[in-house]
This record gives structure tokens, sequence and C-alpha cells, in this order.
């Protein structure tokens, strides 16, 4: 049975064109918009504007967008530097909370810097800054399916599973984070549902997940985010199932915390609350161990409060704020590693006591590019 | 210091003309439109159509529509009984979880058949049914005021509250149920902030109860559901406060099950998980003793679900489920009493244990009309 996979390809670079190519995330599942450019101002506008979105593909537009502005450079190694660290250091903080952008942008940076000081020629620069910017996509990639591989035992034949946002091919790349254990499940034969939280403001649960697993012909349900309560118990749910854009993993009690879209710490509490009466909720998180933040404390993370007109009207169709009444919009929420159950990576799968395991983890292996 | 009040009058008897005015709650905040009728169809549909909604309300709206059957009747006995039986069974079963809106309705039918027996004449009993309903009606608004003295002490100067749904003047008449307490504490100077829940699909804090306290005065902050518990945390938050469409009182383990909007029970399991976390989060329930349901189980409460269409789009104005992809749409959801901190009601606060503290409250004082 082949795996189910929506054969998505939510970002690329088109070598015969020398520009980046983005499935813009803003308008599915309305349609299907690819855009190209060279343009690494358009870029920044399309990461803030969410057309690419999801920590790990942000990684992959980091690393892309710094090959772009070396390729675009003059064919001078002063040029292509100058370049990189002006237009580079706008890109890789067009986003505060998903540390993947400026990692993707600064793996890319400091392949330049370093063919720069070994005196490499301006042309032979802007090939490998592309070539490493394409070697994080294909290691994103494979990282999707590992992550598959070593989560799909965690679920079983008649679970009901509960998503937010979207940690799919969208966000991810491949076979996405949090939805890759499904795949591979069901490829295997196991048969489950999935309730999709809508997750507003920007409804990336509804409009992203359930299109993706809908496609592959995984049954889904969305509800709106304030029926995960009544529904993790009516329809028996048996875990949570969220991505993340930051997990810490300094030594201490605060590794293992999990920065992720906002709706991720209600769950985990409502998870939690579950298991504390007796039903066994999990709560797993999954995601590519570049999303380990091995240096950062809880109080060094920035949570990104975004425009207050994402909430004062929905995707800009409806107002639902009255006028003159204000709102709250933080992104992302933080959960505390003693409510994860289990973080799934590409490197196995680690589990509390977090400070011991994500460093065990991470000792098991490291990636091509960080070699 | 007056008390803050927004000054709507969500329904009312209209003696000029014979029939019923609402406010049209589905349109607030872009427009008040008060709509006028003596069809009980009309009334059934606005009821279905959430024109006209909360369990109080609907209590008032279920005698109106009594009202209106029998004073649209032919001066005969034998046809105000046939009519109010006929067209009333429709209008009190309009809506399945909320008790009151069958309650409201069978007092009047009651108080119709007892003049009938007694043989009055039919005009007397027109303006008996007439009668019974603008005393239900003033019972509620004397009910709200009550619930406002009850509950007043429970806000405490600085406090951070959060709501869901609309449990206010919209929804109870008066000063609100939940709304009550927030009113009666801010008139005696006490300060607090409000954060209100979209509560999806049809986003009734975000438009209800945002405009009704904003034109209070009294400080809102409108969230998306899944930004409560993030919030919850961030923001120091004290007590949710939701109102109940139905409260079992039945002697025995069930007593104090609430019964309210979608996202109450979600709620519920997050401020528990932040008290046993060590951090003292209310779950305080305001209704009036008219919501006390002493005969149903919970296997008997059914838990309305609504129609697909209003989670697939946000308010008619935009899709935002894909082509296909099914939806869960409960319009309700069941707390357990252990998870409620205190029911706030018109004769008294209840506490745990339930099956102790409703039947004391109960035994307190009784309705006028229940007389």
């Amino acid at each position: 049975m082949a795996a189910a996979y929506t054969g998505v390809v939510p970002i690329r670079w088109d070598d015969s064109k020398a520009e980046l190519v983005w499935l813009d995330n803003s308008q599915i599942p309305w349609k299907e918009e690819y855009i190209s450019s060279k343009d690494p101002e358009r870029l920044i506008k399309a990461i803030q504007g969410l057309e690419v979105r999801g920590a790990p593909i942000l990684g992959e537009a980091g690393a892309y967008g710094i090959a772009l502005i070396a390729n675009n450079s003059p064919n001078s190694i002063d040029a292509i530097l100058r370049n990189v660290s002006e237009e580079g250091s706008r890109l890789s903080s067009a986003r505060p909370t998903a540390i993947n952008l400026a990692w993707g942008a600064h793996l890319v940076w400091d392949v330049i810097s370093k063919a720069a000081e070994r005196g490499e020629a301006p042309s032979d620069i802007k090939q490998l800054a592309i070539g490493a910017a394409k070697r994080i996509q294909l290691e994103n990639i494979a990282a999707t399916h590992m992550i598959g591989e070593n989560g799909e035992s965690l679920i079983k034949d008649g679970d009901v599973l509960v998503t937010v946002c979207n940690a799919g091919t969208l966000a991810c790349d491949g076979i996405g984070t949090s939805t890759a254990p499904m795949r591979v499940a069901w490829s295997r034969g196991r048969r489950f549902k999935v309730l999709v939280t809508y997750t507003a403001p920007l409804y990336q649960g509804a409009r992203l997940t359930a299109w993706e697993l809908h496609r592959d012909g995984i049954p889904v349900q969305v509800i709106t985010d304030n029926m995960a309560g009544h529904l993790i118990r009516e329809e028996k749910a048996t875990a949570i199932w969220a991505g993340a854009d930051r997990i810490l993993g300094r030594p201490g009690s605060e590794s293992g915390t999990v920065y992720n879209k906002i709706g991720t710490f209600g769950l985990a509490l409502m998870a939690k609350a579950f298991r504390d009466c007796g039903t066994q909720v999990n709560m797993y998180v999954a995601a590519p161990t570049s999303t380990i933040d091995p240096a950062t404390s809880v109080a060094g993370v920035r949570i990104e409060q975004r425009s207050p007109s994402e909430v004062e009207s929905v995707l800009g169709a409806i107002r639902v704020v009255p006028d003159g009444v204000g709102v709250l919009n933080p992104a992302f929420d933080r959960t505390p590693p003693e409510m994860v159950s289990a973080i799934v990576t590409e490197l196995g799968i680690a589990s509390a006591p977090y400070d011991v395991s994500i460093p065990r983890l991470m000792s098991n292996g490291d990636s091509m590019v960080r070699q």
C-alpha cells in the first residue's frame, strides 16, 4: 500500500530561471497558486503574510532567501557579503518565534562566509549557496519521513486524533511533521480519524490540514477551536498531535518546553485534565531536531503578537469584533515539558525527563549540513 | 455610581399592536434591527436562526409565543386550546437543549388551561396569557439583578475574567446572567478586565458580549477561542464566567452538571488543570433557577447538533472548510459538577456538593409564577 501523500511541493528553487517558487498558503483551499520571484523583499512579504509558513518551511525559506540574495548580487565577494549581511538580517528576522527561519538563513550565510574566506570565485559561491539551501530542503523532506517512521507506532487502529494548525506538507515539506506518523500508519493499514481544529484567527487547521489529509483519503472532520474539550470526551480522542516552532533544549527544567501555534497549550491543558481524571489523552509533538533551540531560555523567547486586524475580521471577509473593542493576537503559546507526552523527531522519540532525553537524541546523529 | 447597563430590551410585547418585538441578535454588532411579528412561525424561525437566543430569553420567547398563539385564535376556548396545543408543541421544541423554552411555554400554557377549566371568557384567557408572559419577563429581569447582587463579591479589584458566548442582556434580559456580577461590581467601583472568547461558529462572544460590555465602559478584549489557555496564564485570569442552558438538579452525583454553549467544558478543563498546578482559576456559572432541571439525568439530555454549514463557512461570509470535508457542530457541552466552583442564582450561590446545595437553594424561595 502506497504511503498517503498529497504530492504538493510547497517551495522549490527553479534552476532555469534562478528564482524561488512557492505555493501561496494564504489562498488554500480556495486556489492553488504558485508565486515565483527573484526578489528577497517579495519573499519577506510572503513570510510575513503567511504565504510561506510553518517552522520547517521557514527554515527552507531562510536558506533559499540568502541564496537568492547572493545570487542576485554582482559578481564580487564584497558585494555578495554586503548584500547577504544587509538584506539577510532583515530576512532572517522577518518573524520572531520560529527558530528555523534564522537557522536556515545562517546555515547558508555560513557556507558563503567560509567560501569567501577560502577565496572561491563569486559564481562558485553563488552555486554553493543554492546547493546548501537545496540540501536543507532535502534534509527536511527526509526528516519528515523519519518522523513518520519513528512516530507511526504511536497511532493505533481506531484512534481519534486531534490536530492544531497545520504541521503538514504545506508547513514542513515531505509528508509533514505531525501528519507524518498519520500518513505512515495509514499506509500500513491502520484506520483512524482526525479531528482538525479550526485554528483561528487564520484557520490553518480547517484550510490546510483538512485539505491535505482529505486529499490523502484519511478521514477528517473539522471542528471549531472551542469544541475540542467536548469532542475529546465524546469522540474518545486518544491523542493531540501538534508540531512545534521552537523546542527548548538547553539543559535544565525548561528543556522540552514547546512553542507552537496558539491553542496548543490549551489542548495540552485539556489533555492533562483528562489524564488527571483517569482518561489517557496523549500530547504528542512532532518536529525535526532543527526546531530544538539549545541556547535560549523561556525568558528569552518572544511570542509574536500579530496584527489586531486578523482577530477583528475573519480572513478579511467579515468583521466579528464591534468597532472600538480591543483584541489580543498572540500567534504562539508555550507548553511546559511536563504536559508533553513525547517529542517525535527524525532521530527518535524523546520523553520526560527532556533534559536527559533531548541531548541523548541529538547525540544519536547530526544533520548532513550541520557536520 | 450608576450600574453599568446597556439599556437594550431584547424582547417585548407591544400592547398597542398585539405583537411581539425582538432585537435580531444575528445582526449584532452590524445592525440594531428590531423585528415585529404576530406570526408564531416567524418566531420559530427567529428562534432557530438565533435572532432570539440565550436560555432565559428563550423562556420569555416560549411564554410570549404561547400568548401570541392564544391571542391570534378565534374567540372560543376550544380554538384557543387547539391552537396552543398544536402550534405550541412545535414552538416549545424549536430547540432541544435549553430547558427554558419549553419551561416558559408550559407556564403560559398552564395558565391558559386552568383559566379554560374555570370557564373564563376567551378574551380574558388571552389577557391572562399575555400577563403571564409579561410576569415571566419581569421575573427574569429581576433575577438578573439578584444574580448580580449575589455574585458581585466574587469579583475583586484587578481581576481578569474570561467569558464564553453571550450570557448578557441580549441572552438573559435585565443585566444578563454571567455579566450581572460584572456590572454590579463595576458600578461599585471595582476595576477589572474581561477577555471575551470568540465562541465559534457563531461568534456570540465577539459580536454580542463585547458589544454589550464595551457600551457599559467595562474594558474588554476579544480573543479567539484557542487563545484561552495561553491568556489565562499570561494575563493572570482569575475566573471563567459562563451562563447555563440547563443545570441538572436531580438528587445524586449528576446534580450541578452544567450544559452551556460549546467551549464551556474546555474552559472548565483548563481551569481545573491550572488549579491542579497550583494557580486558582475559578469556574463560575451564573443562571436563574429556572435553568435548573429537577427531573432529567445526563443520559436524558440531548445536545443539539446544528447545521454543518455554520462550521463550513464563517457567518455565511467565507468558506474555511475545503469542499468535501466533513465537520461536527455540537452547539452545547456538558461540564461535570466537580469542575464547577460555584453556581450563582437569583436565590443565592450554590457550591459543591450540589445535590445538597441546589435543593437548599430552591427551598429558599420560589418564583412568583411558579407559586
